[in-house]
């Protein structure tokens, strides 16, 4: 008889998860591997699949944001990413994205995250063919040739990795695609959830001067505090947006924001955000991943101030090794592990949802 | 008796310039200037300025797009920006905006557009005191010392400097801004006016592949596609917004545009301008000068499509040089000198100003 | 009887080409095409390989600049890499390298001309195995999965395409990693080949103010003036280095250049190329593919001028779609298919690269 | 009777330092500042000076590191660079670089560093004219206009500043020439004086992963790999270079360093240098400052590893912000304050420069 395995399946939008079992592959392809889930994140972006925002195939097992051990390795995949062996047992974490290598934004336009022909993990590889294993939320995971698998370090725990998600490998994206970071640049996030959270690690790990914290929810601002946030400032405290503009002009000797990371996924948040940069800052439009649809913008701002707006969507492997690299040289000093709140069997995956959606924990992890 | 000069003075919003007589100064400072103007050209700004819509000092001479020769020469100026030799009689242009080069802008961005005392002939200097001469419009206008200045090379017509005015190093500082061009590159131009005709200039000298103009006046799309333009499309001629991104789109292999160019100063643009680009493509805000409103536009499409967005205000000396070296180099295969409409002499200064605003003329010049 | 076709193949060092007849692939890959070879460019490179100066496994069939028509197609393979639909009897042009996509060079560094298991067609894809046809000089051409096809529009020259073979995609390579070009900047080029007139091409076409061209063989400097060169000058006219630098900053306002490229391959002229460049100029080192050796050179230069010097190595399926296009747009203004001095029959390809290494003709090809 | 000041003036090379009485200026310009010297530190370029390896005009007081008390402002010097109040009594520190803004390099180029006119405190400012205080080692020193002025803030120890001295800012520059950094880079350190050492702080502020220090004198590792580098190498622990580069590579993954700082100002460190980088890596060419001849290099490392090598010159105020920020920041974690080995009076400047052509100390400082 076969040997199976379980995983959490969304089926329908707004219906609860439902655990099914498939049977593992008998064969693994030359490339591919096979892993046993140790973990996997629950996103806000899981949440939003879950109700049906975002179109994708169905049906899906969710979870994008995986560590697991190697369970089956193909016969000719010894080593990973850089070049690493790679065994049986082995701890990795993967790029959830792989693109074709061969459409115009993989070849010519060199932006792997806008491939024609992406297949993302936990998004959309439907579940319903063999080897079905394609979503975190399952106690089995089928690479297919082409993941980029990386080992991870002995004492780099895999709380740590989870914690920061896919929100780690999207702000190292972000950064790169404004440019990177100077010495001794102000940087104000806008929202302090896990890739606000991320970009004050990535800001005070990129030699900024002052990082400047933006939300609502008073826990958050706390974690950002906690972490170095230079200042923390809640959005509520404020009469309207013009004192916090000029808040963030007092804090920057008038100037405004070398950098402006927007975090918050709330359309009224971006010209407040042009306005807090300085004249030829750069603002990072990272926090819309859903279309929340328009807000009222004056295109003068940008001309008048010469912004730099950059946009960045997903992540690519190279943001994955280094935002790792990061993580294992910070984690403990920011801990990171720690901001795994709470815990879920496979079974209880809807609950997790539940949880995230709430926002009763600032990251929640299926371990099945 | 002392020597005196005319000029043409704006005092008062919408009220017609008067031709005032300012005595010519009696000493000139060892590192300044006094011109004698052979054309000053009437830019889209000195309509809105004249209307009131900028606040501005007054009186003031207007003109910032000026040539003229040089009829006094300080004791210690002998030369131009690049060294060449000056001498009275010497035909020159200058860079209209003087930055201080102590503010944090000068001396820590490296932004003198965004000078925070910027002073900018024919905008923000009265004439209320001497030298008075603070103004394009005038017989002659008074260098002060930091004044950047161009000697012209013999052959390049007048015409052909002043007909693209303030247009042309505006659009250099902007493609500049947005990183340069590369070879083989599909642009688009929104809107054909002097800054979208000089954006077309440099598109094609920039080793553009296909570059398409949009605009609703016919005849301004007539002149982009004598000039070179592959593709020039009416906005009047498509139904809605949404049919002629995807003519863009039909037009560049279904991919869109490297580099869209906002030229139009319409906010409402601004929205179809970035579904025109690729995705990870640029989009130049070089059009908004003037505060026209918000329009709602969707943050969710900069970070879905990855878009680099790059606002650039005004120009600094450096545009005025790489400018003057393009216009020399092409002025006669793109026939920039006929771009010049009208003449008026210095007391038609308001004809002149109607005329543009009337849109009777591509390029008013006051030969005073 | 199985089909065959003929090719040149070169098995040993300083051997004649040897005419081999091998069987035609039966049955082609999904995503592979078969060609039938119009033109093969003879290249520098394929000289330098012929006499063993660069280690490569043999026999091979060489030929990397190769345009050919559709034979047969795959299955899957209907589309270029434009999404312009391909069908048997089109004219395609297909970019030699094909580089892995999973190595740390593709995946990470993003810069495929790098990758760790790079085949290029031509050079290190031996023919000794089936389908045998890995090299263009031949009368067919196997396209394997994965190899990026460009269909080459009507009314474009084949001459006009081998004409500048693979330096034309070099060459944009090298313009794309020194952060492109900057309108109306002073160019130097070091050396008049196939590389240098490219380059001139793309100074020109970049908007460049003066070009100075420097060779030591008269013929090439007139074909470079006749392309349009502001100034050439033949180096044996000089004393030493010291006049050739001096000539250039009296060329340039006693500045420099703001950028030099490298196109002689001659570690001597390196130096002279830095002391050529403005401060702060920019440094094209593009002509060392092969290793000439060490040379004296100065690192307190590089500080002190405050030099970017950049090195470029080959070229992806992004720099052939850029230069194609380019080629499509000026090639009859520069008379690129004119560069051809002289087609030899797949028999003669000894004597193709003789007179090439002889430098009878600026461009020799093989017409199987 | 005129209040005086002491200096240590530098008349003539290798002859000992002479202590000199000046007069105060009586009257200070409206925009300048009388600064009374708190500490002057003492760089390595000093002692070339000394040694007359740097043509300067004599008789100077050198010294280009100051911190001082305001004892005297212009009339119209009422803020910093940041705007802060400035006020009698005041600690600061002054860019000791002050460019013309009109040249071709500042006005055109951007690049203060290159100005034509460039005045330096302590290396070609002679005091043989009033107000004669013109470098650090003196009681006072004479900030004429345009002098960039940063008030320090309380609890950053005067020391913390000297140490790093010239070094910080001008490798904040190398760094932002470079193209700044991005997370997860490893570095390799060529040279651990204080330019080595100040890079590793700021490679380690810049999301560094590895950091890897090479020297020949171990209590410079020893201080380095107190301060946080990942790896210490002493180069006389090597049989050769290919050694050393091997050993980069294994600490590496194989692939060399994303980035390689020559701080050792040998030559012979250079060609060793690129070959520690990954292909497609960043060689920031920043210990040349003084001439030390040439060594053979090989220009195809350049292009076949596709290298990008950056030379920086000095610095500009907007190093000196961006260094004091990040000194502010890390002073303490680092203990920069502490690598003042040794504080001098001023009559004994001689013996402050011989301990530091010793290398007796990591940084000498005078205190007037």
């Amino acid at each position: 008889m076969t040997a199976q395995g379980s995983a959490s399946v969304f089926a329908a939008p707004k219906r609860p998860l439902a655990i099914q079992r498939f049977p593992l592959p008998e064969k693994i392809e030359d490339e591919a591997a096979l892993l046993r889930v140790t973990a996997a994140g629950v996103c806000g972006t899981d949440v939003h699949l879950w109700h049906g925002r975002l179109k994708i195939p169905v049906p899906v097992i969710l979870g994008h944001e995986t560590v697991g051990e190697v369970a089956t390795l193909g016969s000719r995949l010894n080593r990973d990413l850089l070049g690493n062996p790679l065994a049986v047992g082995d701890r990795v974490v993967f790029a959830s994205g792989v693109s074709c290598g061969r459409c115009y934004y993989c070849a010519i336009a060199q932006e792997p995250t806008r491939c024609l022909r992406r297949k993302v993990y936990g998004i959309n590889l439907t579940c319903s063919q063999p080897p079905h294993f394609f979503g975190g939320q399952a106690e089995y995971v089928y690479l297919i040739p082409g993941v980029c698998i990386f080992k991870l370090p002995d004492g780099l725990p895999t709380d740590a990795i989870v914690a920061v998600g896919c929100a780690a490998p999207t702000t190292v994206h972000a950064f790169e695609n404004a440019g990177g970071m100077h010495h001794g640049e102000n940087v104000v996030i806008q929202g302090a959830g896990p890739v606000g959270l991320f970009s004050l690690v990535l800001a005070l790990e990129g030699g900024a001067s002052k990082v400047i914290v933006l939300d609502q929810v008073q826990s958050r601002l706390e974690a950002a505090k906690k972490m170095g946030a230079d200042h923390v400032l809640n959005i509520s405290d404020f009469e309207n947006s013009e004192q916090r503009v000029a808040k963030v002009h007092e804090l920057t000797n008038g100037i405004g924001a070398d950098m402006v990371v927007e975090c918050s996924g709330n359309p009224k948040a971006v010209q407040e955000g042009w306005l807090m940069c300085r004249d030829s800052g750069r603002y990072l439009e990272v926090g819309h991943y859903t279309d929340r649809g328009e807000a009222p913008l004056n295109p003068h701002i940008i001309t008048r101030k010469q912004l730099k707006i950059t946009g960045s969507w997903g992540m690519a492997p190279r943001h994955y090794l280094h935002a790792l690299r990061v993580i294992e040289k910070v984690w403990s000093k920011y801990g990171l592990n720690q901001l795994v709140g709470r815990k879920f069997p496979l079974e209880d995956s809807t609950q997790a949802l539940e949880a995230v959606e709430k926002g009763e924990v600032v990251k929640a992890v299926i371990t099945p």
